[in-house]
């Protein structure tokens, strides 16, 4: 299934998407609140797929305005150098432990919304990767056990403010300007992609490709990066894990290239989605 | 005034705390969801002085369950390396921008709850610190018209897991492990402290004194940080900006000094408040 969470005639809903329509879920199972709290129950959502393979559409695509996959996740927890050709254009080796730094859920922008430059900067870039959405939820997780917590895949582009990201040691704010991290357009349910490693994932600026890595290349893997984690803290339905960015980054180019106003940057997973944003100035 | 959050016979609610008793604010102001919400309104705050000043009180303190000050803020944003002395300590100097990190909301406790060592290590150390509690959100504030925006103040403990905060170049997990930040136990509004650089704050390891700084040490003053971040980000009603720890905390004595269970920490901040937390091992 392709799940979505959306706003239709000033509500929020939920549902899957057919061939360019809605199935509204929320209607379906009125007692789940939204997408993050179906996901956590695995007998409903066994139901959703039975009514998605058999019911009539609801609704075009087109009539909904898309949020980011889980409008408000708990946690949007993100890695750092996890593809070994990016840690070297980064000036960085991969080490024993996996370089966790976060982004806030209000900075987060839906397929087809703007990402916002900054006014204090022009220093604006992309970085494609594969998002993970958390299923069920846990604690101190073995990786052996790690895909089970897994409802399914989507596309991140976690756009970042180099010269804040630099302004200190700590990443901190130039991962979490307002309307820089786009997630969606959907979340593709992971019985649908037996093996994530077997994914490529390319990042396009205005049709040009910039970016290209393969899932196999993940430094630390998703059940690794869902153990680590889970030592910590507790994954909760709807939360997010972005798994890192290969190679090739504007920032690092040279010269560098920096997202400017009418841009549009996509993040292209074949079998996952197409992520597509152009990139406006914050006024 | 010293407002509180709580769960009180299975409800959550606010209120402001007068002589150890509790007058029930979310009774009197059931437009109001929660205290983040009261904060944003200065017409309801100055309704609520005034009933504060003359009501009858409702139920003795004890009665409630304390939360931390504002439950599940939006944001928690931590400043590092922010007392010169601390900067020493920490083999570190003071830069041209603060340093900022973050904490997930649900790794927040309440005064009196217990601070959780986690199974997987036992680097686990105090920061005593003085939280800002914001009132009126905003973006790009301007220093001189950051006070503003401050609802009041708190006391905090970002209790640290060393090792992990050191497993790679970001902080990530290690601020960020389950039960890990006490936040409390009343924010006292900012009519009350006139100048909150006159404050000082000590924290103490079962009685004994580990750290003492004033408020007028901070590197990035209050006006400076919620200035800087709001060049990123919206403050919103009820995110707390933590401003960072003087010296003294337990990693960098020799020898080095963690907490284990049954140790109690307290942060002092007189005319603020003192927050205490016993230790107790992730079970």
């Amino acid at each position: 299934m392709k799940l979505i969470s959306y706003r239709r005639h000033g509500s929020q809903g939920f549902g899957a998407v057919v061939r360019g329509s809605v199935i509204d879920l929320a209607a379906r199972f009125p007692e789940f609140a939204d997408l993050a709290s179906l996901l956590a129950d695995e007998v409903s959502l066994a139901r959703a797929r039975r009514i998605v393979a058999v019911d009539a559409v609801d609704f075009p695509l087109e009539t909904v305005d898309l949020a980011p996959v889980i409008p408000r996740p708990n946690k949007v927890i993100c890695v750092g150098i996890n593809y070994v050709a990016h840690a070297e254009e980064a000036g960085r080796t991969v080490g024993a432990h996996p370089v966790i730094f976060h982004r806030y859920a209000e900075t987060l922008v839906a397929d087809g919304e703007p990402l916002v430059r900054p006014t204090v900067s022009d220093n604006f870039d992309f970085e494609a990767e594969l998002a993970v959405v958390i299923g069920k939820g846990g604690s101190h997780i073995a990786p052996e056990d790690a895909m089970k917590h897994v409802a399914g895949y989507t596309c991140f582009n976690d756009a970042s403010v180099r010269d804040w990201q630099f302004h200190t040691h700590q990443y901190g704010m130039g991962k979490n300007f307002r309307g820089t991290g786009a997630l969606g357009p959907w979340l593709v349910t992971s019985d649908e992609i037996p093996d994530y490693r077997e994914l490529t994932i390319e990042g396009l600026l205005n049709g040009e490709t910039m970016q290209t890595g393969k899932l196999s290349e993940l430094a630390f893997d998703v059940p690794a990066l869902i153990a680590y984690v889970s030592q910590a803290l507790d994954w909760q339905p709807g939360d997010i894990l972005a798994t890192g960015t290969p190679s090739g980054i504007g920032f690092k180019r040279k010269p560098p290239i920096f997202l400017t106003p009418g841009d549009t940057f996509e993040v292209v997973i074949p079998g996952v989605g197409s992520l597509s944003n152009t990139v406006v100035d914050e006024v």
